[in-house]
């Protein structure tokens, strides 16, 4: 197959010059990449020849398969239950994951996450994860399907192991300014789930100014992209759009978001947006990890029988948290993965705290119409809870808790945030940070929080 | 400077999202790849934006002279006569610029010419030159401005002491698909004329399938791009688009051309075409070399005044060879360059001959319609007279004499062409190659020899 491919820059050409890419060609680009025989700067050019010519459905399955090829996966054979994960596409304030593993785990679902770390602005769940004391999350393979088969639920990193390719190609994304391109977006997430061996996967797709994607017409094409992908490997995708112009419940840093989570898996009172969101997106795997909804025409019967499995669903997840199962889920995986199982119960002593706690009070009164995620985001790296280079190390400790929400009406000295810093001069610079990020006005800024839900049968607004 | 410029990917970013970079960006881009601090894989990626999103002026102009402050140029400190040189795009059977180096020297203007070897399907200057025995094309910069002051005439390389930059990016151009790109075709070819510290530039931009840039309207835009970045660094250049939707003259081959040229200059029979051409874009040169017309509203008179001075410079031209002046002044510039000064005397003995001389001749009667340049030159490549990679040697001997031309109408037996092969074996595949690039039929594909000729004051059709 080699000996018949064209001259790499002839490929790049043809791509340049908006033609698709012949059958085979992907896959021998992406061998050669992973070889070492195709350098960098042709990749790079070729992406960015895709950020303005894209890829058709039938390049962009065999790119995906090339990526996949190129490393191993998690092996389930013999395994009966059902294997669903949720995938977001990155926001501020997402802590959804660390609630919907053990909460779906404790329905009988295996969820074998494979999960990544803060990007830009967006935290990442394994950074989240390791603010918990002990925990780990570069666990070989086999030992992490050993793990799922056992407790139903696994959080790990993507290792050496898995799509190398599509690590190597990521990166190089990341630094020649071809990272926006759907195609090439859907076929690094897609290779990467499909490592995981699942039988369904929801994706979380966020739309607004803090989201990778901010406009909801690319958002859609996404989704589609997603869900066409997965029907042609035998892995359903069901996609929610949700809203990202305003960060995800309140807290915003790793441990403050463990604690966020735990109030959650808890029943503790906890921010109505992260329970909305979650619970969404919890039902959709519960049904998808019951063969359900969203799979083919007539496969989940009527819209509105649809809707009634949802709500059922979401009552056996709403049980299972009132029940204590989900928080049991959380300490066994937790345990499972060398973490301080008390974390579940005790929090306040577990998780590590910052030295400087930092009230933010409104100067005057108002409405507040916008709070701004990727500014709130760029704060929390600030402060040391992100990185701004792969080496960066991170403080679980630091963060932002964000009282103020979009339509809220507040009066001079009342709470907008607490900040939680490593220093004084810090925490000063956090609050000029989240006062940028928050305005005041009339008009309020705020997208419906859920607001379609995309299948291969169509989109539907809700 | 370097502190203020954002990091590469954001700039990178910027262009691909159709914003243009700032000033001093692109200046610090280059200096960095000359450097080493950025990297192939980022400029490759930056390249195929530039294809999509273009450059405005002041990007191109910042490119242009930062890749000519890369190196060092030619330096006529002093010097009161004219410098005009006559830069084509390249095409196949073009040698024009062998006869209007010597030409323009013996009419009075320094010729500082700096040439380049073939390309793809197209011949170059400097492998048609080393067709005569002894001559040097690798001239130090110094000694070629002496020669020039000299004699009028220099024909030299790009040596890496002139726009290095310009070197290094073509070269990764050349292997990223990232060639076509008019704004960057620009900059390189008016950075190296820049670089030869011109008075005047004369551009041949051919139109046609045998042309980089095939497309009448694209072509347009390549002159008047290259138009600008002249006016703006005080070289005004003129353009003329010429025909390359077929061979220019019979001779395609480097010691063949030679032959072909220099039959022109010694006032024998020739192809009408190459004469056309040729004195065309010879008048051009001699206009500009007066100070003349293209330079300015108003510079030039009216346009019927313009037309008359080039037909008075083109008669200067005919009577210069018709008195051997041209040929002294080829003579002149041979020999100076280590050449064998007898080849402008007795071609025949002087340049090499290929020991298989093959002649190809129609089937069957009809009218020609297409004689498509391409695939005439890469039979040329084939034969062993081009490269299909950098390090491939040239065998000048070799090449074909095409004696069919569009329109004409041929009877059974009649002479198509003449192969110049190292083996017969080679002769037959170029035979093939000819047969196939000769179209019979009744719709004549031939676009006007020279159809446009563009300045700073506009198009003007021919």
């Amino acid at each position: 197959m080699r000996a018949d491919l064209p001259p790499v820059p002839a490929l790049i050409e043809r791509k340049r010059d908006g033609f698709p890419l012949a059958p085979g060609q992907w896959r021998a680009l992406i061998e050669g990449y992973t070889a070492g025989r195709v350098p960098d700067y042709q990749l790079s050019a070729l992406c960015m020849a895709v950020v303005f010519r894209g890829l058709d459905p039938a390049e962009l399955a065999e790119l995906t398969d090339a990526m996949l090829a190129s490393g191993d996966r998690l092996r389930f054979d013999g395994e009966p239950r059902p294997r669903v994960d949720k995938h977001s596409t990155g926001g501020v304030g997402d802590k959804t994951s660390l609630i919907l593993t053990p909460l779906l785990a404790a329905a009988g679902v295996v969820v074998p996450m494979m999960s990544g770390r803060g990007l830009g602005h967006t935290g990442g769940t394994l950074d989240k994860l390791e603010a918990i004391p002990g925990f780990r999350t570069n666990l070989p393979l086999a030992d992490a399907v050993t793990q799922a088969r056992r407790i139903g639920a696994v959080m790990l990193g993507q290792t050496e192991e898995v799509c190398p390719a599509d690590k190597r190609l990521y990166a190089l994304r990341d630094v020649s300014g071809t990272v926006p391109a759907i195609p090439l977006i859907s076929a690094s997430i897609m290779s990467k789930k499909l490592a995981e061996g699942l039988t369904a996967l929801v994706l979380d797709v966020k739309v607004g100014s803090g989201a990778f994607i901010p406009e909801e017409v690319r958002a859609l094409e996404l989704a589609r992209t997603m869900i066409g992908l997965g029907a042609a490997r035998g892995c359903p995708v069901v996609a929610l759009l949700t809203a990202m112009d305003r960060p995800l419940g309140v807290a915003c840093g790793n441990a403050l978001e463990v604690r966020e989570a735990l109030a959650m898996l808890r029943g503790e009172p906890c921010p109505a947006d992260l329970v909305e969101v979650t619970l969404a997106l919890g039902a959709e795997m519960l049904v998808a990890a019951e063969g359900g909804a969203g799979q083919g025409p007539g496969a989940g019967g009527t819209r509105r029988a649809e809707r009634e499995r949802r709500a059922a669903a979401r009552a056996r997840l709403e049980a299972l948290i009132a029940s204590g199962a989900a928080l049991d889920a959380f300490r066994t995986l937790v345990a499972a993965q060398g973490g301080d199982p008390r974390v579940a119960d005790e929090p306040e002593q577990v998780l590590p705290r910052a030295p400087v706690v930092h009230e933010v009070r409104a100067h005057a009164g108002g409405m507040i119409c916008e709070v701004a995620p990727k500014p709130l985001g760029l704060a929390v790296v600030a402060l040391g809870g992100g990185r701004s280079r792969v080496e960066d190390r991170i403080d679980p400790a630091v963060g932002i808790e964000l009282r103020a929400r979009p339509g809220d009406t507040l009066a001079r000295g009342d709470l907008l945030a607490t900040i939680h810093a490593r220093t004084p001069a810090d925490a000063e610079a956090a609050e000029a940070a989240v006062r940028a990020a928050i305005r005041y006005g009339d008009e309020v800024v705020a997208r419906p929080l859920v607001s379609h839900r995309v299948t291969v049968e169509g989109v539907e607004r809700l």
